[in-house]
This record gives C-alpha cells, structure tokens and sequence, in this order.
C-alpha cells in the first residue's frame, strides 16, 4: 500500500515530479532497480549464511566436466528471488489490483513448495520420496487458485469495442466505444485477427467451461515450471532465460494495459493489466541480479526455491494478459528442455523394449548437457541458449503486428 | 529500397497481412531475426576463412590468466557485425531517409577505419605507428559528415506543438497543432520538461552555432568509439554492452518517432526518426548474433573493425534522436573504461613527477582487467558488466517519464 505514500508525497512535496507515481513506466523503473540492488546487496550474505548452514548441493556424478566443483556450492537461493521480486511489488505496485494479488500469491506459494522441495533434498539427502507428491501438490493446489480467480473474479474482463479508436492519420480521431465483459477469450498468436474463444471447447453446456478453463490453467502452470526446474542446470541458464521472458511479458503487460497502445498496436485491451509490469519489471531485476552471483563460476544455485516459483509466475503472468497461447514460443527454451527428456526417456524406454538394450537421441538429457558432452563450454552453452531465448523473445513480440 | 517491392508484393497477394511492411514494429522484428541469422550462419564461415589467412591476434603479455590461450584467435570480426547491420537495414528500411543514410555511411566509415587499422596491426605487425593517426582522422573526418548533416540538412527536424495532444481521460482528446522546424535544441536527462538549446552556448552570433554544434559532435563521435575500443578487452564484453546500449536507443528512436507515443509521454518527436528503429534492430541482433562466437571462451574477437564502427554508430544514433546527453548514463560502461585509463595513466604520471615512482589507482586498466588480476573469472567479469549496463539503461528509460 505504499504506493499511495509515495504518490502523497510526491504530490504533496513536489519531490520529483507532480503525479511521477501514477507513471507505470517511472514504477517499473524504480521496481526493476530496486530488485537489482536487493539481489546484489543481499545475495552475498544469503551465499554466507547458506553456506554456515551447509546449505550445499549435493551434485550427482555425470561425468560432466568441471562439475566436481560445484558440489557444495549453496542452493536455494531462490529465496532472494522470491524477496527481490515481491518487495518492490508490495512498494510500487498497486495492491488491491488482483492480477498482482495472483502474482504475490503464486510466487510465494510456488516459493515455499519449492523450498520444502530443497530442504528435504539437502537436509534428509533423501533425493526422490516426498518431493514428486510434494511439487504435483503445490503445482495442482496453485492451479486451482489461478484459475478460478481468472474465470470468476469481476476484474478479471477484457474490453471489447464497437467502434475502436482508428487513428487513421495524425489528424483524424474517432472516439472510440467500447464495454469491459467478462470472457473465456485469448490471443491466438501469428494468426492475424484473431481470438480464441474457450468456450468452443465445450459446445455443449456453456455452465461448465470453468473445468475446462481451470484444467488447462493446471496444465499450464505445471508444464512451465516443471520446464523452468529442468533447464536449471547449468550456471546462470534458467535464471537468464527467465530474466528475458519476463521482459517480454513486461512489454506485452504493458500494451496489454494501456488503452492507447493497445489500440494502436491493435492487441486486446485488459483493463488493470498494466499493474503487472511493476512485477515483471522486479523480476526482471531479479533474475538479473541474481545472475550477479549464479553466472558462471556460480557461487549460489536457485535451487527449486527458485525456478519452481519463476515457472509459476510466468505462466501465470502469461495467462492473465491472455497470452498463454504464445508460452510454447516464449518459454521455447523451457519447452526444448522439457521435450528433450521426454524424447530421451520414451526412447530408451521403446528401444530397450524392441531390441532389448536402450537406445539414446541426445549424449546426455536435458539438452544442455548434450552439449556439455560436446565438450562445449559451460559458459559458451549458456549464452547460446541466450540467444535462442532473444530470438524466441522477438517471435514472441513480432506477433503483435501481425495480428 | 526493397522495402517497396516487399510493401507491394504484401499488399498485391495478402501475404502477411495487408500493409504489415508499414509498420515499424514489424520491419524491426525482421531486421533483428535477419541480422542474427546473418551472424550466428556465416560467422563461423568468417572464422574459417580468417584463420586460413591467419588473422590472428598477437598479445601483449599482461600477465593475465588464461591469456596465452588467445593467441591467434582471429580477429577483424567486426566485419560480420557491420554486415549484419547493413544488409537487413537496407533490405526493410527506407533509404531515403536521412538518419538511415547516416547510420550506413557511419558504420561503413568508421569500419573502413578500424579495418585499415586492425590490418596494419596483423599484417605489419606495427602496433603503433599509423594505426592513432589513422584512428583520429576517420573519427573527425566523420564527426564532420554528421555534424553537417544534422546541422543543415533540411529532413532533420523535431516538432514543436502549440497545443498538444492531450490525453486527460480515455474520452478526451485535444486536436493537436504544430509545426516542424530546423532547431538546435536537445534534451537534458532527468530534468523535468527541460530541453538544452546549443544556441545558448554562443549568446553573440547565432550564424556560428553550426561551428559549436558540429565541434561537439566531433567530441561525442571520437569519446563514445574510443570507449568501445578500450572497453573491448574481454571476450563478448564490447558486443554484450553494445547490444544492451542499442536496445535501448531502439527503444528511444521508437518512442521519438512516433506522434502518439512521444506525445503521451512527452519526449520530443522527431519526424522519420522512427526508421532508425529498424537499424537498431539490426545493430541489436549483429551484436547478439556476434556473441554466438566472440562469448567466452571466444573463437573470434571484432577488432577495431568492430568496436570503432560500434561505437560510433551508437554515438551518432544518439545524436539523431537528441539523446547525446544521455550518453554519460546510456554508455556508462564506455565512460567507466575510458575514465580508468585515463586517471590511470595521469596518476602514475603525476606521482613519478611528484615521487619519484609511479603509482597505480587500480591494479590494472582498462578496469576489465583490474578485476582479472583480482582473480574474478573471465566470465563472470563480463556478465556483471552487462548487469551494471541493464542497470544503467534502466536508468536512462527511467528519464523518460522524469522530464
């Protein structure tokens, strides 16, 4: 709420610039430096107390070069991900928008999921067990919430438009009119014009398109931060991978949010979205900070603490500006990653079946280690999956015009 | 001027979309996707033939770790750069624009220079010698063309509203009036609605403004390609900076150069600036598509061939959208490195003046190399330079909203 005291002070002081605060882009700014300086300033005292408490990974051998030295190396520093992301939230954003109450509450719960995940992994070295039930649970529970408050909440609307605002030269403007509803409707993406309806899902009882809605929102959750957990295994990967994900989403929320740019860029107006470029922005920050400490040689690891709770809110963030059709584009990387094991594994599984001794596409799955296997460098692989992500990030944004 | 032909051809068979090739937004998205595409192919093609020809760097011993292993790693790989920034700008932008002209003849320019420069360094084995004389000729031959260009070409104006278009509801909008003219003035950073006019620094004869002006562009042009010279001293970290420093006047020239955007938020519109967006694009994805090879451990380095050309593209894109006195903040990383050799060099001298012996501020300079003899690997210097330049080109995204 202390968005509010800033914006009275501001206002009352004249300290920066009369009604600065009501700027998204001036808080997004504030937000995304406000997490780099948490992560940086405070990821070296969490790399110490992590490291007093023995917090340390216990790496597997998989004959990986350079890996020996990791073993030790802190994990969970998910945790200051989680703090960088959420404080600057809490101060800049508004907090009674719900579309930031969601974000809050999936990462932190995803958060706490995860650091169970982490603790029983260290602590009890039991590396199985609970953990699968455990992460289903958190995955599932977080589900549910995301999706019946995007299906019910009355804030959750998008704003349909009778006669849009057409700004056919630079002159001419028409007023534009236009209803916020309620609606089952996303973006389909690279198909120009167009919009998916949920409910053709279910031609039958329109009553029951929540089911259909909320288990797809199951599904999403669970497939993008599974993707994020499993390309969270090289130095610095997920958390770059998440930083430029989260910028896009952070451009996409804030045309999302904004009347004029919408129109112009011709992209559904949600109403209340823009809030969520100060989260994204803080996650930006986040992810990037915390890259201070977890680039190659990395002196902490984010652990499940971390890249469950970024998988989450990326999904979420995807599904509450109704771009949840493009995650297979943007979280290329998490899906390349994710698909790289099931390839792997169902292969292994059919070859050893028909010709009884198991067979392999990749060196080593997940594909970051196939390469690794190629004997390319730790450091080099990760900025290549960089770029990838780049590229993937442009695709993404690409389809805004091409509507 | 294929950006016609692809306009008609969209237009006449509905390839895309109707009209897709007008808008900046998507012509940027290409350029960018070309420009990778061009590096991250024929780099290694580039690699190849450059070590046939052995064109490889001979290093000073610095005594720094991991040193030796660079000798002979090719060099001069600027060339892809320039050519991956060249070829989509002509393919997607207009040519008849003035910005886009004087952004190929820059990078072309200043490319030719670093070429010669990098050439006499392999070839002649001469270190010094020509290469300075070269080096400062190219930089004020070229601070001239500019300087002349932006100073009395008749396209480069900026406009100046009477009444604005103001936005106070969604509803309500004010026609705007305005008129586009010929002015000498810039935008101060961080300072609210404050614009720097050059005449002010020459109160007796505004006929000579032009000789303050075009001096000054001379100053930015050699300060911002010697920063990207001395700043390219690590594998990836001239083309990393590069690439975040011109994302982030892509996103200046896209605001500049939009009537609505610029507008709403009260930055000054510069007419035809907006084409620039697509060479930032280009620029974006040449240093990027670079990184695939020049990232550590590096299999190419850009040279002089690079880093001049870079640096002086990113000075005179600056000076096209009047962002120049934002280049302490936007190239903080270039000042930083610049600033450490010089104080440097003028501390050791002036303490074996003064002592007898000289005596050093940093273990070493350029600063890259101040914190290798601290024993921070290679690779973790470099991406905490990227950290401090995301931050640095938050801050100056931030002065958008602050004016």
């Amino acid at each position: 709420m202390l968005y509010y005291l800033f914006d009275f002070l501001d206002r009352q002081f004249d300290l920066i610039g009369a009604g600065v605060f009501q700027y998204i882009s001036f808080r997004a700014g504030m937000s995304a430096l406000l997490s780099l300086i948490i992560t940086i300033t405070f990821g070296k005292q969490l790399i110490n107390l992590l490291r007093r408490k023995q917090v340390g990974e216990s790496v597997r051998d998989l004959g990986l070069e350079g890996q020996k030295e990791k073993q030790g190396t802190p994990t969970m520093g998910g945790i200051i991900i989680i703090a960088a992301a959420v404080i600057p939230t809490l101060l800049f954003a508004k907090l009674e928008n719900v579309y930031i109450i969601l974000m809050v509450v999936a990462m932190i719960w995803m958060g706490l999921v995860g650091f169970a995940d982490d603790y029983i992994k260290v602590f009890r070295k039991n590396k199985q067990g609970l953990r699968g039930k455990f992460k289903l649970m958190g995955q599932i529970s977080l589900g549910l919430i995301v999706g019946f408050t995007l299906y019910f909440h009355s804030d959750v609307r998008i704003r349909e438009y009778s006669v849009k605002q057409i700004i056919q030269s630079e002159e001419r403007i028409v007023e534009p009119r236009f209803n916020d509803v309620k609606s089952t409707k996303t973006t389909i993406p690279f198909i120009k014009n167009n919009e998916f309806n949920y409910e053709w899902l279910n031609p039958f009882n329109k009553k029951y398109t929540w089911i259909i809605y909320i288990a797809m929102v199951i599904f999403i959750v669970m497939a993008v931060s599974n993707g994020a957990n499993i390309t969270d295994g090289l130095d610095g990967l997920a958390s770059g991978s998440s930083a430029i994900i989260a910028l896009t989403l952070a451009i996409l929320a804030y045309v999302s949010g904004n009347v004029i740019f919408s129109q112009y860029l011709n992209i559904m107006y949600i109403p209340g979205s823009g809030e969520l470029v100060i989260f994204c922005a803080a996650l930006v920050g986040a992810c990037i900070g915390f890259l201070w400490y977890n680039t190659y040689p990395a002196q902490i690891f984010m652990g499940d603490t971390g890249s469950l709770s970024l998988g989450a809110v990326i999904a979420v963030l995807a599904l509450s500006i109704r771009k949840e059709l493009l995650i297979p584009v943007l979280c290329g990387i998490f899906l390349i990653e994710n698909l790289s094991v099931i390839m792997q594994v169902s292969y292994f599984k059919y070859t050893r079946k028909k010709f009884g001794e198991g067979r392999r596409i990749f060196l080593m799955s997940p594909l970051h280690h196939h390469y690794q296997k190629k004997n390319l460098h730790e450091a080099k692989i990760v900025t290549r999956f960089f770029i990838v992500g780049v590229l993937l990030a442009i695709l993404s944004l690409a389809t805004l015009k091409l509507r």
